[in-house]
C-alpha cells in the first residue's frame, strides 16, 4: 500500500537500544536495523546486505559499523561500505540508510527525501519529557490490523462506552463533541459535565459527580495524543489535572501495526508503584479489549480499503474521517510530485 | 468462486442455537451471525457492522437485536438499525440480512433474491422429522476441501470398497449401477444381490448372504441423501429396512466446507446406546477415512477447477458428473439473468 | 518459476526406499511417488491419480503397481493403468511417469523429454561409490530457500570465514582464487598456502601451518562437489588427501529446497565412529549456520529474483555468477525450443 514518505515514523523507544545493542523492526514494509554508534547516536540501515541480501542484523554491530554475517562486508551508519575483505570498496557498495533521530524518548525514522528530514517535523510530544521518569508508562503492542484502523479507534472515543465499560467508558454518549482541524492536526473533543465518571477516573474524583474531558489530537501519519481530565463537577480543570497519553500508530505492513503508548500524568509523579498498577490496567485494556476488536475488524475487512466498503458514517466519526482525508491528501500530494 | 445464490444452504442444526444463544458461520464466503429472537424464530445477519466492519458477533444479542461491541449500533433481525446511541437512525444504517428458516432440524440460509426464498425449495428431508429423537444422529465435520468434492465422494459409492473396506465397503464393485435424473434430483443407485454384506450391515443381516441396496440422491447445491438397506438374500426390502442419512455438503469457502450429517433408522429407534455406538462408528469413518482423503485430494488439486485438470471419467462417475453439470447449468443460468 | 527440464534431479538416497517401501517428494513443484518394483528397480509417478486427483501415495504399493486408495484404480510403473475395478481400461487412464535411475547411491528423476533421459548425463559422482560405506556420510536438509541461493552459498566459499569461523573458516580471505568453466561445469577454487588451518582441518594437519585447498565444482542444475585438502605447508597434496563432498541443491518449490549432502574421505575409511562424529559436526554446521542464513536471505528477498534486486558483485562471486548465467542460458535455450 502507499504510505506517506516524508514524515517521521516511530520505530521504538530509545530505551530499546541500550549500549551497543541493536533493534530490528519493519516499518512501512521496510525492515530496518537500528544501532547505537560509539558517540551514542543512532544509525538506521535497511536490514538487507546489498551483496546477497542477508539481513545485516544476522551479523554483528562492531562499534560504528555493522558487519554482514554471511560474507563479511561492513557498513557504516551512513550506509557506505566500511570494509570489503574480498577486494576494493566501490561506491555501489552501499546499503540504504535512513535519517534517524531520538526525541521524546522515542526513535524516529524518515523514509522520504532525506533533505526534508527536519526533526522539528516530529509532532510536539514534550509532555513526555516533562514527565518525571517514574510517572511515564511505556507500552508496545504489535497489532494485526492496519494502522489507520488504530487511529480511527482513538479518534472516535465513543468506543470506550462499549469496549471498555468497566474502566474508561460510560461518558462518551451524550458528551458535547467537537471535531476540528488545528493547523496540521485533527482534534476530536468529548466533554461531559456533571456525570458519574468512568471507573478508572475514580482515583482523581473519588466521590460525587465529575466533569470529564477527553481529547484526541492526531498528526499524520498516526501520532495521536489523548488528553483527559476528570474534576469534581463544576470545578474547572487546570493543567495539572490533564493527563496526556501518546497513542502512536505505526504501519508495519498493510495489515499489521506497531502500537506505541506512552502514558504520563502530573499527579503522584514519584509513585512508581502507582505507575506499575496503571501500566497493568492499560496494558490489559488494550490487549484484551482494543487489540482483539481491531484484529477482528481487520479480518472482516480483509484487504479491502475502508472506503471501498462504503461504511456508514456516524456523527462520532468526524475526527477520524477528517484525519483519513488529510492523510489521503498528503499521500496524493506527495505522489503527484514524483 | 461462483456459488448458486437462489437456493437454501444449511448453516447448522437447530439445536446449535438454544435459548438466547447465537451461531457464527461462514457460508459461501459470507460470515453470518444467526440468533434466536424472543419469539423463538431465527434471524440471520451478515456478521459485519456496516459502520466500521467489526463482527457483530463480537457484541451481544439483546432480545430481538444485536448490539455491536465496538460503538454500540444495534440491529434488528431484518437488518435495520434499531439503535444509534450517537445520533439519528438513517435508512443507510442497515446490515445485510438473510432469509433463514428452520426445517428438518436444520437451519437454512438464502443468499439470493429474498422474494424467491420459498421454504418449499428445501429438499424434502422429512425422514429426519419422522425419526424418533433417540434414533437421530447428528454429525458436523469441517473439511478442508471444496464442497463439490464432498458431493462427488458420496455420489460415487464405489469409494466405500477402497476407503472403508472394514466397515461400509465390499459390495460396490460388481453392483448393478444406475445413475439418472429424477426431476431436480440426481440419483446414483448401487444394488448387489446375494453378497457377503459389508461388516457394518451385519447388525441387520447377522448371517448368510444379503441383498444390499445403496442410493445417493443429490439436490443442488450439495444436499445428498443416502439410502441403504440390507436384507437376507432374496428377501425384498420394505420401507422399514431403509435407512436414510443426510450428507449435506455446504461451501464455507472455495476450499473448505461444512459437512453436515444426520443419520436415521426405522429399527431400534428407542435405543439411544445403539445410536451412540453408530455415531461413534460413523464419526470415526468420516473423520479418519473420508476427511483425510478429501483434504489430500484438495491439496493435490490446489485452486484448480476439476474440469481444468481434465480428469479421466469412469463408469462410476455418472451420478457425480450429472450433479456437477446440473449445478454448473444452474449457476450459469442464474448469472445470465443478472 | 521456470526450471531446467532436461536434466536429472536428485530425489533422495537409494537407501530411503528399502524393500517394498515408497517415497513421496515434491521436486520442482511436482509431487512424485517413487517405489521399488519386485525386480528392485524404481518407478516414479506423479503422485496424483488422474481420476479424481487423490495422491496415489494415500493408497498402497502392491508389487509392481500402486493402487489408489480412493476408488481402486491401479497403475504400473510406466504410468499405464493396470486395473480398473469399475470397467474397461482405456489409454487415457494414464498417470504421468518419470524416468528414474539410481546412481551414486542416489535416486534421480528426469522431468523433461524422456527420450533424452540418458543416465550418463548425471554428473560423475563416482567418488561416492569408491568410498567404503563406513566412510560415507549422508545428510538431507530441507531448507526454506531457493536452490540457487544454496548453490551460491557453496560456490562462494568466502562465506566460511564469516559463517563458520570456529570450524571451516579462516583461510578464504586472502586465498588465491580461481573461477572458470570446465566443459559443462563451473569451478571455483581457493588455495591458501602456509596458513593456520581451519579448526576442522586440524585432524589432518595436527600442528604447524598448512596448505589448504578448496574447490567447488558445479553442474546444472545444482550439483555441487566440494573438494578440500589440507597438507603440511609445502607438502603437495596427493589424491588420498582430497576429500570430496556432494552438496546437491534440488528445488522443491520456488522458495524451498532439498539439500542433499554426501561426505566422503580416503583416510580412516573404516572408522565408523569417526564418521559419526564428522556427520554430527557437519549436520550442526549446516543446520545451525548455513540453513538459518539461507532462510533469512530468502525472507529478505521475498519472491524477487536475485538479478531484479540488483545485487552488488564481489570478486568472490565469480563462480556463483558463472553458474547462474549458465543455468539461465540452459533454461532459455530449452524454452526457445518449445
Amino acid at each position: 500500500m502507499a504510505y506517506l514518505r516524508n514524515c517521521w515514523y516511530q520505530a521504538g523507544w530509545s530505551s530499546e537500544i541500550a549500549g551497543s545493542g541493536h533493534l530490528v523492526r519493519t516499518i512501512a514494509d521496510v525492515p530496518v536495523l537500528m544501532f547505537r554508534k560509539t558517540d551514542g547516536s543512532l544509525a538506521a540501515l535497511q536490514d538487507r546486505c546489498p551483496h546477497r541480501f542477508a539481513p545485516l542484523s544476522a551479523g554483528a554491530v562492531e562499534g560504528n559499523i555493522v558487519r554482514c554475517g554471511y560474507h563479511g562486508l561492513a557498513f557504516a551508519g551512513d550506509g557506505k561500505c566500511a570494509a570489503n575483505p574480498h577486494g576494493p570498496i566501490t561506491s555501489a557498495m552501499t546499503v540504504r540508510s535512513f535519517p534517524v533521530v531520538e526525541r521524546h524518548q522515542a526513535i524516529w525514522l524518515w523514509f522520504g527525501d532525506a533533505d526534508l528530514a527536519d526533526r522539528e517535523k516530529i509532532p510536539d510530544l514534550s509532555f513526555i519529557d516533562e514527565t518525571p521518569e517514574a510517572a511515564r508508562i511505556f507500552i508496545s503492542m504489535p497489532t494485526a490490523a492496519n494502522y489507520q484502523l488504530l487511529s480511527d479507534n482513538v479518534l472516535d472515543l465513543s468506543h470506550t462506552d462499549y469496549l471498555h465499560p468497566t474502566t474508561l467508558g460510560g461518558v462518551s454518549v451524550g458528551a458535547k463533541r467537537k471535531a476540528y482541524s488545528d493547523g496540521e492536526a485533527v482534534v476530536g473533543e468529548w466533554l461531559t459535565l456533571d456525570c458519574v465518571p468512568p471507573p478508572m477516573y475514580r482515583s482523581v474524583v473519588p466521590s460525587g459527580n465529575a466533569d470529564v474531558w477527553m481529547e484526541c489530537r492526531w498528526n499524520a501519519p498516526g501520532v495521536n495524543v489523548i488528553g483527559t481530565s476528570a474534576t469534581p463537577a463544576g470545578v474547572a480543570r487546570t493543567p495539572i489535572d490533564e493527563m496526556y497519553t501518546l497513542h502512536n500508530m505505526v504501519p508495519e505492513t498493510a495489515t499489521t501495526s506497531h502500537y506505541f503508548v506512552c502514558s504520563t500524568r502530573r499527579l503522584m509523579t514519584d509513585d512508581a508503584s502507582f505507575s506499575a498498577s496503571v501500566k497493568q490496567a492499560l496494558a490489559n485494556t488494550f490487549s484484551q479489549e482494543d487489540k482483539p476488536m481491531l484484529e477482528k475488524q481487520q479480518q472482516r475487512m480483509g484487504t479491502d480499503d475502508l472506503w471501498s466498503l462504503n461504511p456508514i458514517l456516524l456523527a462520532t466519526d468526524s475526527a477520524a474521517v477528517r484525519a483519513r482525508r488529510k492523510l489521503d491528501d498528503l499521500i496524493s500530494a506527495e505522489q503527484a510530485l514524483t
